[in-house]
């Protein structure tokens, strides 16, 4: 296991609980711009499932908002298991199981988030997730 | 985009595509325990996929032995569209797209790992791999 000082933990790893935190209660509002307030607005930003690979906060945003373009779809989101592990002083990996609660089904599945500490604060620079379902 | 100084792209990118280079080498030619060389061997290197998270590199490997217990289901492997990204001096992101070709079938999707630099080389830390079929 990499040494963690107990200051990074506590302010960083807080830090990054935050913006993770903010994403559901956004999701869960039905609000799919400020959940994409926790991805870095880069070109370069990664969102990867199964098969595919989204880049670029724009495409990522569009992604989502087709692909749950009704709060039945979006359902009620949660995220569970995490993790945080730090990787360098700017950069953490953050890992649990996310899931949708919807009247129709619930799936879940684990995501992989790479975080970079940028000016405007802790931001996903990468995404990687994956479906338990399929 | 993060800059990167041209020195690490070359030796550092290098020592890296190699270490996937020879993971890919080792398992086609039905070698899992030289496949496994490309992962950091600790009980905290992590390996998910779909829903499922297996956690130390005793469990990975007997994950990969158990998944892939013959030549059949091994079949050949081939990763594609590599792209290597520094996120510090120690650490990176490789993503890209892995194939099986099998008689039966070719599963297929995308990986996201993170390599830090150990004493002993570049190895995977952490590997989120989703499939395209499910």
């Amino acid at each position: 296991m990499v040494a963690q000082s107990p200051a990074w933990g506590q302010s960083e790893t807080k830090g990054i609980r935050k913006v993770l935190d903010d994403q559901v209660a956004a999701w869960n509002r039905g609000d799919i711009d400020g959940y994409m307030q926790g991805y870095w607005n880069s070109d370069s930003t990664v969102f990867a499932s199964g098969g595919n690979l989204t880049r670029g906060y724009q495409d990522v945003l569009v992604r989502y908002k087709k692909s749950y373009d009704s709060r039945e779809k979006m359902g009620s989101l949660q995220f569970r298991d995490l993790v945080v592990r730090q990787i360098s002083p700017a950069a953490a990996i953050a890992m649990g199981i996310w899931e949708l609660k919807r009247s129709a089904d619930k799936p879940w599945g684990r995501f992989t988030l790479i975080l970079e500490k940028k000016p405007e604060g802790w931001r996903i620079t990468h995404d990687h997730t994956s479906s338990a379902d399929k």
